[in-house]
């Protein structure tokens, strides 16, 4: 076990002077060999002494003072979902922190749940970072993005079915989803489409543009759309496939793989075919819909590779004036399997 | 639109200072006002003037620059799981950031995704904060934790199957989910028990107590129990179905309702029947087990309510000298359907 171990942990914070005094350095060197810092020439040995004696303290750099000494910070704020996360948006978000992470940045996450967008804008600009990459759940106003400039961010980036006026936008366009799903069933002769729409607050700010898209691509093809409503509760759904029959449709897209499984379950139990007399089709192409009987054809979504995004995110912080991008992240297909 | 968006973005960023001098006040009231301290008396008039003048200035108090001027910071640092979130986990980190947003705590989450737990440690002790709540999936050394506390970590908390030497400990214990799905079969008269064990990493956290869990009550019941190692994949499936009759068993605990899906659908296509052959059990009682024919059994987490967690975190912030504490936050029952 370390001698760190053994100090007192309620002794004052060691800080850079106290590693300088032990190395024999001024505290410059110190932050030269702390934050690898190569552009000055420092020995060996001497670089050597200031991390024995910065290990020997248990001293760690000040992320925040050496922000406001260098007149800058290196942290990224990434938004939390407001859902469980997908295991697309969970490897994408985590793929994206690594590769900001090698670029030398911190990343630091923010919930901001029950803030309206300004209240999040101000309190991300406490935080004074470098850049942000709000989420879509939070509508940045130009109001909250003037706020995350004028704090000292050279980024302001949102990330969502929508670009937000004077912020970079990375568009997850969530119309190509509705649409694939649409473009298919008309493939399988389906012209009569309902589209679920889930009743709860997280989906329902996908729903929109998927609906958006599904109609789109629905009088491409003189297909009809129909909205309809639904509860992510077996009552509902039960409630949906008791008055099935009076729809008049021949097809579903049900939103997403969990809203199709418990639509596909209520029609089912009420005596409906899938899919002789209703197509189903779901998203997110899930271990779960494959598991059903029948196999849940479902919109299969890729988002863009990660290491290029943050390679973006450092090229708009170093050149802050650079007129608002917009790069689309998401491609849409339709796995077709046995629901429709 | 407010005059803050037809300010020049790239300006030098507002001081306190120079909300101060706009206001005609010191730059202690500024603080005094946006930081709402009450303790100082100031006329609402001051108040208003302070609050206006930020306002046109676009000015928002710095979080480090506070901490740094009052030697501690307010900032509680919360793991990023590795996973994507269940639903469970999700309500309970977001319940607790909000109980501790309203005892004035500023809540940011940070990824350690690759890290080890010394350099996560060490990550974490840049940022000063003054509460750490590490996850299990970084499982801290009492190494790290001396990192955190000589930076200023007052309280230094993990969260997860198993405490820590030196920190405080909110245990989820795992063992209580195989124990209780284990108990229920027992009770529904199965004595020779298969346990999965997903071979993927994130899962294989919880497994392991899971697993010991199952084997202590199968224990006290002379029942047997059997690992049974699963990749969440269709064929690794299919492979330990076709090799069912060969084990022997009469029930399986399979994890989660996820891998619960997988093999019983993997049994059912083998022909095995779910429950008169086997009894299947699964844990986190989602709503998709509940749309299984038959219905799955499972066993329901519930997590300790957050707004008491919050305030014993800032209990062990205000008094850093406190002894470890334990605290038990995963209570589990089995909901008895069909496939038991």
């Amino acid at each position: 076990m370390s001698q760190l171990t053994e100090q007192p942990a309620e002794g004052p914070v060691p800080t850079s002077a106290d590693v300088a005094r032990l190395a024999g350095v001024s505290r410059a060197t110190v932050s030269y060999v702390l934050n690898n810092n190569t552009a000055v020439r420092i020995s060996d040995p001497t670089r050597r002494r200031v991390r024995e004696a910065a290990t020997e303290l248990g001293y760690v750099p000040h992320a925040a003072a050496r922000s406001l000494r260098a007149g800058h910070s290196r942290m990224v704020l990434l938004p939390t979902a407001h859902l469980p996360s997908t295991p697309l948006h969970h490897r994408f978000l985590h793929g994206l922190e690594s590769g900001l992470r090698r670029l030398d940045y911190t990343v630091v996450q923010y919930g901001s749940i029950g803030l309206d967008p300004d209240d999040a804008a101000r309190a991300w600009a406490e935080l004074r970072p470098v850049a942000v990459i709000a989420p879509g759940s939070v509508p940045l106003a130009p109001q909250g993005i003037a706020v995350l400039r004028r704090s000292g961010a050279k980024a302001v980036i949102t990330l969502g079915p929508q670009p937000v006026p004077g912020a970079h936008a990375l568009i997850t366009d969530q119309r190509e989803v509705g649409a694939s799903a649409v473009r298919h069933l008309l493939e399988r002769g389906r012209h009569r489409i309902g589209v679920v729409m889930p009743a709860e607050a997280g989906p329902a700010l996908f729903a929109g543009p998927r609906l958006a898209g599904a109609r789109r691509a629905a009088a491409a093809g003189r297909a009809r759309v129909e909205e309809l409503p639904l509860h992510y509760t077996e009552e509902s759904a039960a409630a949906l496939a008791a008055r099935w029959s009076t729809l008049g449709l021949d097809a579903v897209f049900a939103y997403d793989d969990a809203y199709a499984m418990l639509l596909m379950r209520a029609l089912q139990d009420a005596g409906i075919q899938v899919p002789e007399d209703t197509a189903v089709v779901g998203a997110d192409d899930s271990m779960l819909g494959r598991l059903l009987r029948p196999r849940l054809s479902s919109v299969r979504m890729e988002l863009a590779t990660v290491q290029p995004l943050a390679d973006l995110v450092d090229r708009l912080v170093r050149h802050p004036g650079t007129e608002p991008e917009r790069h689309d992240l998401l491609r849409a297909r339709t796995v077709h399997r046995e629901s429709s």
